[in-house]
């Protein structure tokens, strides 16, 4: 049976799977329901193992292989050990390494060099690696951490609202815009807020960010002080990057870069590749260090 | 039947009457349970009517009198109409008026007068009073609200630890003591937070006080934009107060003064009385309304 290599890239509402040569070529990608090991570690183990098959047969190749390939995976959760090692050892792979999703993005935003990653979506993680060791600052959640998030700045927002509708604050268009949708009662906000998941206080990043641009004042100070924490953990991750090299991923990233500071927006990279990518050059990567160089 | 007053104060914990003569005069106390309108308004009804009778008998009156009392009542919750009639409508007094908890905060604060209190405990409410009118800001709670509150200064403490755990801040005593508390595993910070409610994270805010006062730079950081936050609303609110006159109530109403603008350390007075004070002046007042003053 010939040696595959699997990528695999599992989130909260997708898993991606990419077979490849050992050398890294793709030969074929499959897809399947979500695989967050955290909520449902059993169903986890379903969709990645779908995802590997839908590759295999994408691929033209018989998807029993599954069996004997070397699987990189990088999943949402994992810095939960115990289930980490639940799912690993359920896998039907013959060679299978887990880590974070934030490594795989990471190996698919700079490849094998130095430098740091920013992921900017409703959370904020940053990851720098130096000599090929990457750590972590960050990540730590809505409630409590992901200061540069999507979430932390639509929550910003509405309680900017609450400000101005209190007279506490100046108003503006920005905070005229939020209690328009919340038909100028508070209450609205307060109950939106207390049924809200992080994603659903994401929304309205998009909006936070246009009316700043528009040069709204409120709009203003909550994306510079968003930026402000966003400046700050860049500085702490550079000093663990071992290069000037910086690549900002998710969903903000094309909306911070002209608040962020010049030192850091002078280093800023394109994403070489995607996440996927990156989990199959890991897959590559580890096959190497099992079988010897030359394999 | 003679006519007497009632003055109930009902909230989360407990529920406490006061029957006075239609002077004002309190003939005796009663304590009952939980008088929460907005989690359980049918045992709200309950424990409002057994503190009221628990009134009448320490005064020595027939517990069956209620039925004829005016009753001022200030209720937690009160945000909320249709559960504040459905209550209302059940209550055995003759007359019953309910307002908010903080209506007769206020009253017992500052009597009859003009001025403003602000609620500084787990969450943080302003009221102004000009001309008899009562204008609110603030109170809306942890999520997207009560900036200057307990449970805010709290979160902003435990978010402070992570930052000083990541490297992005600088640690201090302040935060080296939370850390500690979680043995320094960031993970039991955001675990913490996860299931906390407003009040488990203000109990981290005399903590705080506590380090701002020895000079810990982090702590005073917190302290200080609490404190901007606290400013900012007693700004608004003393615009719709009819008399420079402030009384702060609440568990942090000590703590808060030192780290206040001058131009309203200067203005603060002490409480006149409680909250349960005012309910019964509340009570004394409206009957008077009823009756005509010569009552």
């Amino acid at each position: 049976m010939t040696d595959y290599i699997l990528g695999i890239d599992g989130g909260g509402t997708s898993c991606r799977a990419a077979v490849a040569r050992p050398d890294g070529t793709v030969l074929g990608r499959g897809k399947s329901g979500a695989a967050n090991i955290l909520t449902d570690p059993n169903n986890a183990i379903i969709s990645i193992t779908e995802a590997a098959k839908a590759a295999y047969r994408d691929a033209g190749l018989d998807e029993a292989g599954i069996n004997g390939a070397s699987a990189f995976l990088g999943l949402a959760g994992t810095n939960v050990g115990d289930l980490t090692r639940y799912v690993h050892d359920r896998l039907p792979f013959q060679h299978t390494d887990i880590d974070s999703d934030g490594l795989i993005a990471l190996q698919g935003a700079i490849g094998d060099e130095d430098g740091a990653v920013a992921i900017l979506g409703t959370g904020s993680i940053y990851m720098g690696r130096k000599n090929g060791t990457v750590r972590y600052i960050g990540g730590w959640g809505f409630t409590v951490g992901d200061l540069g998030g999507g979430a932390r700045l639509g929550h910003a927002l509405l309680q900017e609202a609450l400000l101005a509708h209190d007279g506490v604050h100046a108003r503006s268009a920005v905070t005229d815009a939020v209690l328009e949708e919340f038909k100028h009662d508070p209450r609205g906000i307060v109950e939106f807020a207390r049924l809200s998941k992080p994603g659903d206080f994401g929304r309205f990043a998009p909006l936070l960010f246009d009316h700043a641009r528009q040069g709204d004042p409120q709009a203003i100070a909550i994306a510079k002080a968003g930026a402000a924490t966003v400046n700050e953990s860049l500085d702490a991750i550079m000093a663990l990057a071992g290069a000037p090299r910086l690549c900002l991923l998710g969903g903000l990233a094309p909306l911070y870069p002209d608040w962020l500071s010049e030192r850091h927006r002078s280093i800023l990279i394109e994403a070489q590749a995607d996440a996927l990518t990156g989990a199959v050059a890991l897959a590559a990567n580890r096959r190497k260090d099992r079988t010897g160089a030359a394999a």
